[in-house]
């Protein structure tokens, strides 16, 4: 699994998302963007019809596992997984939701079985998957689902933002607004950060990884003036993790944690919600954020945008994320590269 | 009150913050930097102390409001407010809390008699000033307040961050998270979104100002999926304003807002919430950014940082907002300037 000569296994994603697009636009700038190999689990007909549709000239070989590193130099290797679609961009048929399941369900079983280092994830339509049956919020939960496979007890899948100059973890993630108070615990902030703080060490080298915690309030609550979740909850989960022996400060007032300086003072931020995470490292590593899941027993990135359906098929979709995700990924399942 | 040789009122600010510090290095700098005439609602002796702990040669000059213009070249012009205590940074003492609010209330005053332009207020500390009987939640709402003495309406103040590169305006401001949601209404975000395209018109020289709107929840709610604020609250607020001839667009999702990219296609964001505002501001343009109060009968601005207090008599603090928050008060009172 940490074999750097092994391949990195690409999910297909929505069809008539850019995923295919990125993918496709990605192996034509393998050698200029330093790309490790990898293979798409998808349809080589569908993407061929895809390169066409984009004037790339892409050679597509379907392949055996087995062979993808060696094909890579000259073709993009697909194992086959088959969609049984015409290409029709920006138009999502439940009819391929079942070939974007089995794609990442295939690439979690590569990586078990010694095939791929590492996975790749495309943008899905989770609508789309709702109509086949797809039960879980996300990717995130889906692998974390899928992880069981490799035994041992079920794994909390914690979603990290990497950008070029910033790591940042969401603490509570795909929820409402009006939620986040109420599911923001002491328990949760402790478990979360310190799976952070285990897969920096493991994954991306850092020897004593620095955690920088974001208060809920305006100006992390001004002493309990403006809110009291910073001092009930937030306050009481550092004091655990610093007793953990985890590096951990806080709760810092959001606003004034992200900017170029302040950065320098820890290794990564906890967000406690969705947008004061996304908002940060969106706003000035937009082309590059990488979305990498900590907590699994396997590696899997993905570019940080979504299906993009109004881009797909039109050649204005950026591959620059995709491949930051395919470098990060290789880099990950191999922790010496990191530097 | 757009008389744009009159000088800038600066108001004293909390005396053991770092609010002498940057009006004196302002000052200092008034060349290089292309600063307007300014004067200190202060002390003269105080800021001469703080000046030599700094090793800063700065001629101090006490003067009538009249006369600031011509000293400005060679002095820092300073109209007396007493506040009759020692100079002990970072060390805040009720004993000044008096002058501080006199300090804002006379600035107000200079604005309205036709002495000064505009006002640029230095940081306060609210905990200082409720010890003497202020009862305002901040500056903002304490010159909304003085603003009834210009006659008319009762003003609703609207905060606005800005910076060289974006404009954004929390729509709440200091109040908890979990409050948010409740604060939030169709007509808040109405009246307030028409303030702010009011004065980006007549204040900034905008003809036709595009507001973004960002939703609440994450992704803008998905579709309903992930809070109801956007379809509920946030679109009929949206259809208002069309409706009124604004140009207002969204909720767009918050992460996706504000990289540079995306910033092309607005004038301002409204931010549904402190941090969704700060965050992506302070992120990238820390040092620049400066608080406008818009609303008011009179312009005011603020460097967008607090007291400072373990900075203050250091030397470290940096004036680069304080600039920016004096060449843009002297800019709006005087929108032929404005590029």
């Amino acid at each position: 699994m940490r074999n750097p000569s092994l391949p990195l296994a690409v999910t297909l994603g929505e069809p008539a998302g850019i995923g295919p697009d990125i993918t496709l636009m990605a192996w034509s700038r393998r050698i200029r963007e330093g790309l490790p190999a990898f293979y798409v689990l998808g349809d080589a007909d569908f993407l061929q019809k895809r390169a066409r549709r984009l004037n790339l000239n892409v050679p597509i070989r379907q392949v055996e596992p087995g062979d993808t590193v060696d094909v890579f130099t000259d073709a993009l290797p697909v194992v086959p997984v088959s969609i049984g679609l015409d290409d029709l961009p920006g138009e999502p048929s439940p009819a391929a939701g079942k070939a974007v399941v089995k794609s990442i369900e295939q690439a979690v079983e590569d990586v078990r079985s010694g095939v791929a280092s590492a996975i790749v994830t495309n943008p899905i339509s989770k609508k789309a998957l709702y109509d086949v049956g797809f039960t879980y919020p996300g990717h995130t939960e889906f692998l974390g689902a899928l992880a069981a496979r490799f035994g041992g007890d079920r794994r909390q899948p914690v979603m990290l933002l990497a950008g070029p100059d910033m790591l940042v973890v969401p603490v509570t993630v795909h929820i409402p607004l009006k939620d986040v108070p109420s599911a923001l615990s002491r328990e949760l902030i402790v478990s979360t950060a310190k799976i952070v703080a285990r897969d920096l060490r493991e994954r991306f080298g850092i020897a004593n990884p620095r955690l920088a915690l974001c208060g809920l309030n305006p100006h992390a609550g001004e002493g309990g003036t403006m809110g009291r979740e910073e001092i009930e909850t937030i306050a009481p989960a550092i004091e655990e993790l610093n007793a953990a022996g985890i590096i951990a400060t806080g709760p810092h007032p959001a606003d004034t944690l992200f900017h170029e300086r302040a950065r320098e003072n820890y290794d990564c931020a906890l967000a406690m919600y969705h947008d004061q995470a996304l908002v940060p490292i969106k706003t000035i590593e937009f082309d590059e954020a990488v979305n990498v899941t900590l907590g699994l027993p396997f590696v899997r990135t993905s570019p940080d945008h979504g299906t993009a359906f109004r881009l797909a098929g039109t050649g204005d979709a950026r591959p620059t994320s995709f491949e930051a995700s395919v470098r990060l990924a290789a880099a990950l399942a191999d922790p010496r590269t990191i530097d």
